[in-house]
């Protein structure tokens, strides 16, 4: 101990090959020179151990390439409308993803520096070599993975991203940007997607989605109906927003009926255009079943501005059963994404607005919190209610109990800071056992990011079947079982449980 | 990708035939076909490294055939005491076992078509058949790996159960049911059952215990003593049973010491039928130590039903600690199974009553919860108190710790819907850091369901020597060590913990 | 099943030999018998899966003899300061170590026989054989794996301690213990410390840690500031330590400014010293962000015994961001290690004091509770926070996503009940996912017990590159990255976070 000396630890396994090192120097700057062959390896994610790993692979193979569905997202309908070339690298990749910019601003980096929150970027190379300088932050994160994925499999780099190819990247992927191989339209087919859906306000005109299927286009191009804006009392500008609900709905959403009917309207527009599912991104799960009057008293509280935060909490909670009724009438499927604690950080919060990358999970009741809406309408077979969460101590102790007793409820797939190989693999551990496979829904991308779709459900199947292949393994699942269930997973419970 | 072709992805493995697939291929239909050798492998939920697998194997052919202890249980004593055959499949499977049934449920088989509550089936054929096709939704779930494991080791399937087997599994398990050696005592001896015990009511006559001791049969199916009826007021008729308590035991239940002595007069009565422990079913792991003068006016409140839901909850909380002070006198071990949320279907309970797979987990504390029983008893060397949880976030948060320095405290198996390979694992990996394998006490089936007993310790046998494997593999435990460890997690820790 | 047969299970793998084993016999008592060549094996703690091991082993190998650099822990330096030889083997290992005691008392020894609280044990080789005769308590528990390393690699021990070599033991402990290279300071050179911090109360004189400055001696021991026994109302004794906190530092801490610039004073004192942390123990993570007049509100009631626990709770909440106010100044990083429920066993508290193994972790939030500091702070980018947690639910959930958002926050290493090679893993799958490996801090031991240092940052080691290990072999992390990665898990990162 202390020593210091140098040992030759080569070795050669299955395509690793361990170079002679240095014991014991704490000098290691030189390695980063090294070039790498591949960004990315045919093998990745699969478990280590020999024949699990050759069943992962057989099972992958099954599911490689199916189509994409991808239920729940945050992609612009725009871009498909307009089909126009994307901007620069720094504007796609760094400005619109909160996972990106607020690792780096964890590490120091200032998000005016990254331009945050400007329409065009003064200098976008400037942007894209901070980023890249600090690419060593996502060593161990699902984010490298999927960047990997677009910078190898999209535009064809080799080397890692570093400071030192920064400006090779910066000018490979601007002038592929540039071609016609990658117009949204032309990535659409190449991503070999089936159908993505879109996350809308109440309030938006769909004119994009309205133009994509006017023109001459085949791909599916959806809205999804996220009534937050006219739902929730604490929204920004929430009364705003049901005075301009009722004009775009010829309602009087002053009062109770009139605001109701303006909501069935509106989800009715979306529905025209092909729509399947609404979203719901309350702070909590609570719900709550008031009678008629009680529920009209409360709206004109929150609607006249005199509701107090508990009256808000109610409110939000009565009308996810308002929605799980229209669901009923509808066939609307219905998606609740509780539990996030919004603009966590008050200084960006005045300074950028929402979405910065400063929401924070917090602790999540579902058994009480649920149970209102269940009571009145869980024993529904015609009606579908997707949960998600950010408290994974909730999936064995809540969620795979709920899902698997009441017809109506299904698990959506781990979700935003757990849409990771670990969080993935987390979720299949502590759900199946107790809801099963066929209580979940497959894989949702939830993704603003459009490049990075195919490398997230990439990611999705492969560790699937690496769960199912240690089940395999096991021999807690036959081979057959799970060519169906990798294949059920991959496309056919999305495609069921959003109706699609 | 997106293009069709067809690969080779032939390899063999360790008892594993990869055939030839094709790629990117939806229609998976025919695979349901094929035939299957065997339902249960013999190296099944062992690890798949295959040293560490090899040592697994080692460890549990050691304990395999040790005896069963099965020291906490819902096993209907009438059986040994009639000792008759067993109804058909149906009824024998589907209908008692909640887990079979919430499953089905949560897929949209009515209870109506299950024909659940009713005491003789209309067409248990068409039940099973029900069952049958719907068998595939328990892919991945313990219940499979315990029902397969009756289907071949008792029943001789080799075909997997599903809407093709279905009449074929009916038929041969109807008629082995008639048979001499399926008979309730015969199967106690197959099953190598060394103890098993029952829960029960203190209104209970326990005459089927009884009657079981008088005849000529070994067998020891013992009572548990299980007080909820009469110790919490929200249960079903409380008030009610605390009279007929006073009855049975000729005490003044009426009276705050005439209900106590009541309640010792029935443990007494237990303890002659060789009931060894004790088990409180409450909502939460809340005690509290009253003084004897405000125990008698809550108890006042409470019998008279004037209680609130906060004194009702005090009341449970109190009784803990008169049954820790009881289980000094008389040394019956405490089992404490908190953190149900029992009957959450409201609709299912108006129509069905309790137990019928609605009961959800909820988020439990302990730490704060026992401290008024723990400052009174917690230091006592001849007390026994075995936690149980339904909140997995406790094992090394609360459970753990608290086990590993209360020398009255004991750590249950993982618990009904952690009852499973992975929640087996998870509770080892958990606990054993920080309270050691001699902090816990072995196995419970914890089963209303005869038949799975044999299955349900079988994997309980394999997931510990799994766990032990690795330990050995990564040299944390030698093997000597691990093969005493098998044998006391086996049968060693629950003997001596539940006092058998 | 149910007979008894013998089989010839022998069987040969890497390293492993499993001999012909009885089946089916309870009787393993011989087993006790066979003596280990060695008490640790060279490969420890790597994945069973055998390329996996092998990239592991070549990390290990790469940091296996890098300094230790030990930033947050409980030794005395006096030791250093007088060095003089430590005393016998059960005062140095049994009697100031509760993870040993709380686990021999949770199975029913007794504090008096381990004469816990003594000064001077009455009968050292007793007390020694007792510890010896419990030993195989703690298989699977951390505490075995770093006794083991101990008694190996510092004493030469090559049999397992138990009662047949518990004076085996003692003696050459004892005899090794007279020896200069067993000193203080010998050890110190010998467990290749670069540094090693103590914690202190802001009251004491730091007279040994001048001493040692003062000496030839080149050891860094460098003292921590803990400022709870005079910001925590609760705090046995804080009115008289606050007194004397005025008087130590020329100040009248009866006033809310004088009391401020007390704690200046004191931590000026300390960093003269070489400090360059602080350490908060509070019960909660709870912070508060008070105007200057409602701080000295407070403050005059806290000071004067009239606050309830609401206002010492908030009183500790708000001192977190005084001290925040002060780090900035002074740059001293903030350790907060909150969640533990002190002294919870009444009765032991009340007869031996704090610090005997009977604090338990309770649920922890941060999400809520640390707001009003990170409102104030939370982007500073020169502020270092620290965080630690007894409640592994908020890994993923709370503390990563905090810390890879907010500048100023890192997370600390596994923590104590969870300082455990499951608990390391279990916290790098958690965290890295969402807050990288660049927000985490390397490791902390922790730990009162000198001797165990080596081989608690050898399990560190370890497991940081069996986690890499993972990563490579799946191919999520390149060989080049991993070698980084762990070069600055033990070394780089703690250095760097700790300002050493």
């Amino acid at each position: 101990m202390g020593e210091i000396s140098f040992a030759a630890v080569t070795s050669q396994g299955e395509g690793y090959m361990l170079v002679v090192r240095p014991q014991c120097t704490v000098d290691h700057a030189k390695r980063r020179d090294k070039v790498q062959v591949m960004l990315i390896h045919e093998d990745r994610l699969f478990p280590a151990e020999p024949v699990t790993r050759k069943i992962a692979k057989a099972l992958y193979e099954h599911v490689r390439c199916l189509p994409i569905i991808s239920p729940h997202g945050h992609i612009q309908a725009e871009w498909f409308a307009r089909n126009e070339p994307f901007p620069n690298p720094a504007k796609l990749f760094v400005q619109p993803d909160h996972y990106i910019y607020r690792m780096l601003y964890s590490q120091g980096v200032s998000l005016e520096e990254l331009e945050i929150g400007e329409s065009e970027l003064k200098d976008a190379r400037k942007v894209w070599r901070i980023f890249a300088s600090h690419y060593y932050l996502f060593r161990g994160t699902p984010t490298r993975i999927w960047l990997d994925y677009v910078f190898q499999e999209l535009f064809g780099q080799k080397e890692p991203l570093s400071d030192k190819t920064a400006d090779l990247y910066f000018d490979a992927i601007s002038e592929k940007l540039q071609t016609p191989e990658f117009l949204p339209r032309a990535l659409y087919e190449r991503f070999h997607l089936e159908v993505l859906t879109t996350t809308d306000s109440p309030l938006d005109s769909l004119a994009h989605h309205r133009a994509i299927r006017e023109s001459n286009w085949k791909g599916r191009i959806l809205p999804t109906f996220r009534p937050d804006p006219v739902v929730d009392p604490e929204f920004q500008g929430f009364a705003g927003s049901v005075v301009k609900l009722g004009e775009m709905t010829g309602e009087d959403t002053y009062d109770w009926t009139g605001y109701l009917n303006a909501l069935r309207k509106a989800r009715a527009r979306f529905r025209e255009l092909g729509c399947t599912a609404t979203d719901h991104g309350h702070p909590s799960a609570r719900t709550a079943d008031l009678s008629a009057a009680e529920a009209c008293v409360l709206f004109r509280q929150v609607i006249t501005g005199e509701a107090d935060a508990i009256q808000e909490e109610l409110f939000r909670a009565h009308m996810l059963t308002e929605m799980a009724r229209m669901s009923l009438e509808d066939g609307l499927v219905m998606q609740i994404h509780p539990g996030s604690v919004r603009n966590h950080n008050r200084k960006l919060y005045e300074q950028y607005g929402r979405d910065v990358g400063a929401d924070i999970p917090s602790p999540t009741n579902y058994v009480d919190a649920l149970r209102p809406l269940l009571d009145r309408f869980g024993n529904e077979r015609e009606l579908t209610i997707i949960l998600f969460t950010l408290d994974e101590s909730t999936y064995s102790r809540e969620l795979a109990p709920l899902a698997g007793h009441y017809p109506c409820l299904r698990l959506g797939p781990p979700w935003w800071f757990h849409d990771s190989p670990e969080g993935m693999m987390r979720f299949r551990e502590r759900a199946t056992e107790t809801a099963g496979f066929y209580n979940t829904v497959g894989f949702n991308d939830d993704t603003r990011a459009f490049f990075s779709i195919p490398g997230r459900h990439d990611v999705a199947r492969r560790v699937d079947c690496s769960f199912l292949a240690k089940l395999v393994v096991e021999h807690s699942l036959t081979e057959d079982e799970a060519f169906e269930v990798a294949h059920d997973l991959t496309y056919g419970l999305a495609k069921q449980a959003y109706r699609l």
